[in-house]
């Protein structure tokens, strides 16, 4: 449990950087006697032991036994209670190096820090107020964040824009309590009390917390991205585009290639939505064996994606292969026909046609038409961007939150304010069905301590195990 | 070339941390406007401007167009020259995931500062007197260090070690330059002088450079490390010995498998050389076509690697196939005949002998008793701290260093310290056969160039390009 592992003010010590070379890290301490324990491995105890708070000493980390010069650093000194976790802290900005970052870290270890678990410096920055729950779960989304939008909407709720949201539901809450309690303590007419009881409020809240709970989908969207499948004939120029999408925005970040199996994958950005595209191996009848597998794997991807983008070679139309693919896809009993379907006519600039609603026209069969088609062009880049954003659009579209919004940040957020929302549902039919008020206000009074929960002012072991035990280490 | 890249005081920006989640990331700037500009995407310019030197500022970036929050971060201020290049820096610690650092980073060229070339940071420490070019190249090595012992001889040499045994050189050279020149102004006989010419100090310099020379060799082992072949017979417990010598030291990096091939590699630290260590598939005649191939390929990787280990069960004993192993190996024609071969005799828990020599003695076989033996068990571990450092010491016995001396750290310093003592040489050649000092005073003066070269007090354009371009950039 969470008490046990975390033990406040504990001096505590933990890699805050990745593990690669790289120009430098850095390891960050906390704890009572942080300033203390660091000064025992540092070749200038005094200068560290004399800094003032939000300050950098330069020195070495020396082996505090061996007395072995380990590495030139700057330490950074704050004084609690200003600093990220509200205790002393010091964090030593050492080289990259795995070697100098581990070096430095056990140096730490050997001056008397213990090991930090998951999330232990966030925890400490909780309770000690630095941070509520959804600051603290507003970190580690900024941590894991794959596109430029995703971390943006994490931001909101680091600065706090979700609390200021939830404290606001929560004040009208508190404000219908309050009447309430009025009503109960001066009742005109106790027996009918619940029928001159004025519900606009609880009302408001109820469609406040109807609204959040909603954001919650498409913020998981954000965190979680989606699964999007290139597919089309042989030649419709799949890998092209491919490689195109990809290029579209500067928050890739990671590239897996399947160099073993018959299909490519990478992260790409659609308008904000992490998206993990796949390229894969043409679709056609083949007697070659192992294109068969490969074309077999294609349709498996297909089944687990959230959308797919069908091309086409328009210089050569619309084939009968093309019609095939399209009629099992769509099928009325395939496992398949409820995911998004796109029709992209690439090669457009090949074609006699003005622009690509023309190309469309002319080379769509009409049983298609009702599909969303786009045209693009490999070669010139043409619709790329247009394709991406439509894309997104597809993928947000059974998501109710606009982007304006700020949304949820966790499942656990989600569930709270879903229970929010189930007592305030429970009270108006408490005070519509004619009960006393006393069952309402237990309702709200529950309505209150789920909101109180999400963002941390009431708390259990439970709640925070699940927040912190999600974080890396050295957050 | 180097001087239309770097263009020192331009405000440069840089990622110095690893593309990965984790909690903390870096973006450092530096330049000489490089306070003002970080102001324009920062929520308090006004704090940041008004900081002191080496103190720390809490704020936000933001995005210096949108003015949308970014990342909630720590800026570090240096004032010049109090700061790694010298220059005025602001490096800003912020979270650790790809989408925040990019997003840093990127605000921060939207606020005018350019991207840095690789080793741009240092090379600015350079230029403006804060390492030599000694310091400078163990920044990198530290970097790339792969065991603690490669970390801390790049550490003594950024402490100046090296520089000062250089320095030491120098002196001694320019000494005997001072003593010829006096020759030289006041001649006793002219004709005789290098005759009456005490050349005991040039010697001395000679040795110093040899033995200099000479230590590139080890140091490269601890830079560049060796591969190191387990080999013998299925089941002679070669995986298990594996294991264990990885778990050996802390200072293990990283894992390769080679999954999709029949041999597994890994990095372990032998005495602290990074070793390259191969398990590989069992050796034995065998007509399954699949297993005949891993046996080609164990041949082949032994034929490059730089020490191999020969595993034999002892409780099963020496056999004809280990005979026939051996004997192909160190034939006289044989490719591997000049690779060192340790022979481990594994499982001795197992046997009757109370110890590893005598169980030696017992079974290997009078033509290979010539060979370096040694008594493990994998199951009890003993003896396993031992074969490493036996290892290490076959591996490092062509390396005429010492654990103690500060080695060279890099070709670059390898190849100037062998022209100066070439020079060196020269010029004791000269007054041994009768020339006129002058010969040598010239042979003298380009020795010390050459060691200016290595510090960096002598440069050109190429040494300084040869030296930045091996850096990581953001340092």
């Amino acid at each position: 449990m969470i008490n046990e592992q975390y033990t406040p003010e504990e001096p505590i010590a933990a890699i805050a950087t990745a593990l690669a070379p790289a120009a430098l890290g850095i390891v960050r301490t906390s704890g009572k006697n942080a300033i203390d324990l660091a000064s025992k491995c540092f070749s200038r105890p005094k200068a560290l032991l004399e800094a003032a708070g939000n300050t950098l000493v330069y020195g070495w980390i020396i082996d505090p036994e061996s007395k072995q010069k380990i590495d030139e650093v700057m330490a950074a000194v704050y004084k609690a209670p200003k600093s990220f976790t509200g205790e002393d802290m010091v964090e030593v900005f050492c080289h990259g190096g795995s070697s100098a970052v581990l070096g430095v870290y056990h140096a730490l270890l050997d001056a008397g820090f213990r090991a930090a678990q998951k999330g232990e410096y966030t925890f400490r920055a909780f309770i000690n107020g630095k941070a509520d729950l959804t600051k603290a779960e507003a970190v580690r989304e900024i941590i894991g964040a794959k596109t430029d939008e995703s971390r943006s909407r994490a931001a909101n709720r680091l600065q706090g824009a979700l609390f200021s949201e939830i404290n606001a539901v929560k004040e009208k809450l508190l404000k219908v309590l309050a009447s309430i309690e009025v009503g109960i303590e001066y009742p005109e007419d106790e027996e009918n009390i619940s029928e001159t009881f004025d519900d606009s409020l609880l009302r408001q809240a109820v469609e406040e917390l109807k609204v959040l709970s909603s954001s919650w989908q498409a913020e998981k969207l954000y965190q979680d991205g989606a699964e999007v499948v290139l597919c089309g004939k042989t030649n419709a120029g799949k890998s092209s585009l491919f490689n195109l999408l990809l290029k579209e925005d500067r928050a890739i970040v990671s590239n897996i290639h399947g160099t073993t199996r018959d299909f490519i994958e990478s992260y790409a950005s659609f308008d904000g939505i992490p998206v993990r595209l796949f390229d894969t191996a043409g679709l056609r009848e083949t007697e070659d064996e192992i294109e068969k597998v490969g074309v077999e794997r294609t349709r498996e991807l297909i089944q687990q994606s959230d959308a797919v983008l069908y091309v086409i070679d328009a210089a050569c139309g619309f084939t009968d292969e093309d019609s095939e693919f399209l009629k099992s896809f769509t099928a009325k009993n395939a496992p398949t026909s409820e995911i998004p379907l796109l029709l992209v006519l690439n090669k457009i600039d090949k074609t006699e046609y003005k622009d690509a609603a023309e190309c469309a026209a002319k080379i769509v069969a009409p049983q298609w038409k009702n599909l969303p088609v786009f045209g693009v062009s490999a070669k010139t880049s043409t619709g790329i961007q247009e394709l991406a954003k439509a894309t997104a659009a597809v993928l947000q579209k059974t998501c109710a939150a606009s982007k304006e919004m700020v949304g949820l940040g966790s499942e656990r957020q989600k569930n709270a304010v879903e229970e929010a929302l189930e007592s305030c549902n429970h009270a108006l039919l408490c005070t519509k069905e004619g009960f006393t008020l006393d069952a309402a206000v237990q309702d709200i009074e529950d309505a209150v301590a789920s909101l109180g929960e999400l963002t941390g002012e009431v708390t259990s072991a439970d709640i925070l195990e699940t927040v912190f035990s999600q974080f890396c280490v050295g957050k």
